[in-house]
């Protein structure tokens, strides 16, 4: 069962099980597509409804992907739901993902908390009393730690302390209330985990990039959605799309911002070696999920590169930086548990970003350029308050 | 302003600081006393509605304690009060503050987290926008911390990992759905006081016993709730009523479980100093808010000798825990910060017991004795899934 199934990675990932013939159902409330309605954006890539690309889906291979159209938050739909489909695994991709976006207002703010945290409230008491044997795959976010100035383990660390030690939850600093709502998770995952036997892995996931997998390249009716608005699109799509557009490379700030990234392919990679190595109950266990560090600079100059190649020049500007974040930072994080469990990664290379680029130049009368430049801001009324350095 | 100022702390936190000469409004939205109906259970203590004890304390202070009748997640509401109040404090008791409740049902779990969760941030918000240079003054639990093999520090701990080292905020093992709220209100103004530059101070309390302060023993009319039933008492306060019920008292499990205890007079201390003692912009600063440590059994034992003195003989009985936590285990929590401001404890003797218990036979006639023992299990499945140790 995949949570948010119509979404970025949801949908690829419900094509790639259904592919190795599991049966697959997908739940989502379109929350992504209201939102983008809200905010007058769209996916670069022309997405189909989803009812359209499941039809498409059957068409092409002869297999079904089962849709529910509902909230997680509306209990008696998915309770049932879960009664019915009786999952080995729900693959937890339904929440609102951007940062921007739960800082747009109090209200952003309110319902990205009540529709992730409530979301997996509900899908826990779902999973202990119509499936406790179910493997819950949740997708968390290396944003849970924040930037801190020790390495950041997988979920938990060792602290010895006034000479005795105890191996604990890793201490979370983050940095968004969407990133927060991920915290808030993990911890009432744990929980769920220890009082109930349920089992989860949380995948603390980098940046995603990237548009194909081996099945969005079956037809274009299949591809996922695009994003390079400034509240969904992820920093590398984002710079791809201005390469395209002919705009500067927008850096926030210093840009020394380091953070783990992966590949689209990697992530299916991932969540299929996660779901074939299930913890035993009772467990609830980490993996940070990404390949590679790069920091925001070092993005835009291997965009900049790969665009070179293609015959376009761009330029990389530095903008005041809308977040408040440090731009400048330690950062190490481990991620060797799913490389333990056989993950191949496809590292970012200037190649990839060139057919990244080719693509988006397929589609490229459908860029909004005005989409793009951060008018979100962390903290709007800085001016106003005297507040401290942020740290 | 004191939310949730008609509960067992918040109103005679209200009557202290009127009492200090201080401006005190009280937003209340009477969750208390709905979960009470819901619950067919009441105070010991014949409380008053709050018109009548505001009526009551203007008619023999002198002194008028504003009334808001509304809900802090009914936004239009708050923010207008927080707007026309201007606090220079704001005490925040304004949650569902009961573990069990919390573990009744999904529906219970879900409204605590909706409530507590949903409400802080919306005051957050309404701080922002409407009072920035307001003390947050969050009631949290020691709760937050569980119960970790290591000294339990306030709020943040220096980690030394790898050859390098940081103080990050202490990780959290809350040990209910009421008590993951408080680590998500944590973490939302860790995040809010960075981010926006607002001051706070977390405390995070200790159990909470007794029933008298200087101001409740003036009148009859100003007492404040007891509760002692199975949600809503706390430890001590339980034990007390039992020993007057002629009931063995309930010990949970083996009775090592050990927290950090309080007298209600040192929380009204307590947050009186923190008042006083506001942090400069942008710092989030905790305090853990307790005066002893106790074991359950411990406790039980001082309840069984202070009744003997009282001629009254009872007995000490063991039952399942239900809930999931350790019975024995490693516990040393710091609490030096709040004794730096100044608190002088009043620390729990046998002649506070028998004051506690004579307060009781006063009130013994109101007694539903079927209202103390545990109902609620943390796992009501436990039989059906097979789980592991609870670690």
């Amino acid at each position: 069962m995949v949570l948010g199934g119509d979404g970025y990675l949801g949908w690829p990932t419900a094509m790639r099980f259904s592919a190795r013939g599991h049966r697959v159902a997908v739940v989502d409330n379109f929350l992504r597509r209201r939102h983008h309605i809200e905010q007058a954006t769209d996916s670069l890539t022309p997405i189909r409804s989803l009812q359209e690309r499941s039809d498409a889906w059957r068409e092409l291979t002869e297999r079904t992907i089962e849709l529910h159209i509902g909230d997680v938050n509306d209990y008696s739909f998915f309770e049932q739901v879960m009664s019915d489909f009786q999952p080995d695994a729900v693959i937890h991709y339904g929440e609102q993902p951007s940062a921007p976006w739960s800082m747009r207002s109090r209200r952003h703010a309110v319902e990205t908390q009540a529709n992730n945290v409530l979301g997996t409230l509900n899908l826990l008491f779902a999973m202990r009393d119509h499936a406790p044997d179910c493997h819950l795959i949740k997708l968390g976010t290396m944003g849970e730690y924040g930037t801190p100035n020790i390495d950041i383990e997988e979920g938990f660390i060792e602290i010895q302390h006034n000479g005795r030690r105890d191996v604990l939850p890793y201490p979370k600093q983050p940095g968004s209330f969407y990133h927060l709502s991920k915290v808030h998770d993990s911890h009432n995952i744990i929980f769920a985990c220890r009082v109930w036997g349920l089992r989860a892995t949380d995948l603390n996931q980098g940046v995603v990039y990237g548009v194909e997998t081996d099945e969005t390249r079956i037809d274009e009716r299949l591809c996922t959605r695009f994003d390079y608005d400034e509240s969904f699109g992820t920093a590398l799509n984002r710079f791809c799309v201005q390469a395209i557009a002919g705009h500067p490379l927008t850096v926030y700030g210093l840009g020394g911002q380091t953070r783990g990234f992966l590949n689209i392919r990697d992530t299916l990679q991932c969540v299929e070696l996660t779901a074939g190595n299930p913890p035993p109950h009772g467990e609830y266990r980490v993996f940070n999920q990404f390949t590679e560090q790069f920091s925001v600079v070092q993005l835009a100059q291997i965009v900049q590169r790969a665009a070179r190649e293609l015959g376009i020049e761009v330029q990389i500007s530095h903008i005041p930086d809308p977040r408040v974040e440090k731009e400048e930072h330690y950062y190490n994080a481990k991620h060797s548990k799913l490389t333990e469990l056989g993950l191949e990664p496809h590292l970012l290379s200037e190649e990839l970003v060139e057919s990244m680029l080719k693509v988006i130049i397929k589609f490229r009368e459908r860029i909004d350029a005005g989409a793009i430049l951060p008018k979100i801001k962390w903290n709007p009324v800085r001016s106003r308050a005297q507040i401290s350095e942020p740290v």
